[in-house]
């Protein structure tokens, strides 16, 4: 197993590879997973959770836990079971939004209320998060009564942003105010706890805490904001879904909601109509990206992300610099620029 | 607002009334919870959640943090909000077991899934699990993180316990010992843990929080069997639904199990063909119940549920006697007594 700390001896930087140290990281957590998550019974239950922590995906959340005690000065074999516990907790977020979404895929797998059932898919989330708890109790630290605070402020701040977006969908009017709102508690809550726990945990100064909580609410919505983006400008190939999914469920991203307010005529029509009826007609994706180019909704929206790109940048001005640093740095320019 | 203080005087325990300690600490609870539970945004979030909190309901759970407190002398402020965290944890798997069990009733009122719906009931139940953690976190003491690895253990025990009840369900053949394992993780687990985190926030010594954690297993275990006892020899007015209601929804409970491992010829077949289409009908409730008289099995069982109050209450001797200790035997005595 490849240990950050074999990376430390490029502290000036020069020929410093953030993808390595992201990766190597990634990998610690891969295997903490592997070692913390029972095998045991009730088969019915450790089952499809290891199914869904096996699936793959990004490890982004645990990678900004060790990331963030790294760049305060800590190491990550203290931070480590923290970090696993984000990512169970995130796992319990889809496993749950899957059965909400009723969604059939994830990452290219039968979700798991299709490949068992709702009952096992909804008592395997509760258990994660039973899981996630214990290995964040875990960590070594004074500071644990304020980082198991933290997580739990996260994961009511998910439950009432998922929330929020159920209720959007069923409501004609929703302000780009409000969908920021809600995006910063459901995307961003994780984001944000995951780097303030590592901070905590790496004992942090208030001010470097404080950076990284708003390089994370920064970060989180760029995040959101080009997973929306891409839902209409990606290919089909590289998101592995058709393009215009979102529209295609009549699901109120920043785009439809921008251009909702912008559109006049028959263009408002046609988006008025997509959203009273929940949902688009395939033949209308085409159109809807052509009058989004028009309003200049695109255009802004990216606007926005690399504006939260720099924020979120210029936030890590306020540590010292080290890999753990460059790598958050790389991270914001590389996930407002990705293309799936 | 009562204080149990004012009951203090009656230390000796003449004319000490257990039920108006209850009365009074239940009281305490009840302003807690609606004290701390958010009536806010999003709305479809915190409606759902104070209805099933406000639905009534014994309060064992938290009554029993705060005696177990008391008794290894502690006050009930300190251990208020580890009292609504237990009962908000209660509440949760309440709401995701009536989806699970798809119930369309709780207490004479209908189910979240079925007033709103299932998705509204899994994400509340969700959010209690955060607003229970962050009651739990309120808690002044030292050993909070002791104290918040017990709470989790228990969750995690309970999800356990319901995973192996619902794979129980498609078993044909459940030992006594696996039914009873099962019952000590689904009931038990967060009796044994109210007690245990009482005693912790109280700071008592280590055998006053073992012999407390061994009075919540029997009466756990007593609690349930009870409740099994009760489906066949209930009446339907006391208990609000049809004798034999487990029986009709073809759940195994300690009687069946007792009963099939007894019976031989056409009694074993009446057993075994309902444990087969998972359901009686209701034409077979009363010879199930003669069956269950000739067989022993009621006569038993009974017995098992006075050997766990006997036992439970032999532990309560580690305890200093005071009023909290004669309120913690009696209600052992009552609860398995009760008729509902």
């Amino acid at each position: 197993m490849i240990r950050s700390n074999s990376l430390k001896y490029q502290q000036n930087g020069a020929g410093f590879s953030p993808a390595a140290l992201y990766a190597s990281h990634k990998n610690l957590v891969e295997a903490e997973i592997q070692r913390f998550v029972p095998e045991g019974y009730p088969v019915s239950l450790y089952q499809p959770i290891r199914y869904a922590l096996t699936a793959g995906g990004k490890r982004i959340r645990p990678v900004l836990v060790l990331l963030a005690t790294e760049a305060v000065g800590g190491t990550t074999a203290r931070a480590l079971p923290a970090a696993v516990a984000m990512e169970l907790l995130h796992t319990f977020t889809l496993i749950h939004d899957d059965i909400i979404d009723r969604a059939d895929l994830r990452r290219g797998h039968p979700t798991i209320h299709v490949k068992w059932n709702t009952n096992t898919a909804l008592l395997a989330g509760d258990a994660l998060i039973a899981l996630a708890y214990k290995s964040l109790l875990k960590t070594a630290t004074p500071r644990l009564p304020e980082i198991a605070s933290v997580f739990t402020k996260a994961l009511s701040e998910v439950c009432e942003g998922q929330a929020s977006d159920t209720e959007f969908e069923e409501r004609m009017r929703v302000s780009f105010d409000d969908y920021i709102s809600m995006i910063s508690k459901k995307t961003g809550a994780f984001i944000v706890a995951s780097l303030w726990i590592g901070a905590l945990i790496g004992n942090g100064s208030d001010d470097e805490i404080a950076a990284l909580r708003r390089y994370g609410e920064a970060l989180g919505r760029a995040f959101q904001l080009q997973d929306d983006l891409l839902d209409i400008t990606g290919s089909e190939t590289s998101l592995g879904k058709p393009v215009g999914a979102d529209l295609l469920e009549g699901k109120k991203t920043a785009p439809l909601i921008m251009a909702l307010k912008r559109a006049c005529g028959k263009e408002k029509d046609l988006l008025q109509s997509i959203v009273r009826r929940g949902k688009a007609y395939p033949r209308e994706i085409s159109r809807v990206k052509r009058l989004y180019e028009k309003l200049g909704v695109l255009k802004d929206i990216q606007h926005i992300i690399d504006e939260s790109v720099r924020e979120a940048n210029s936030e890590l001005l306020f540590l010292h610099e080290s890999n753990a640093r460059r790598t958050l740095r790389w991270l914001a320019e590389t996930l407002a620029r990705r293309t799936c």
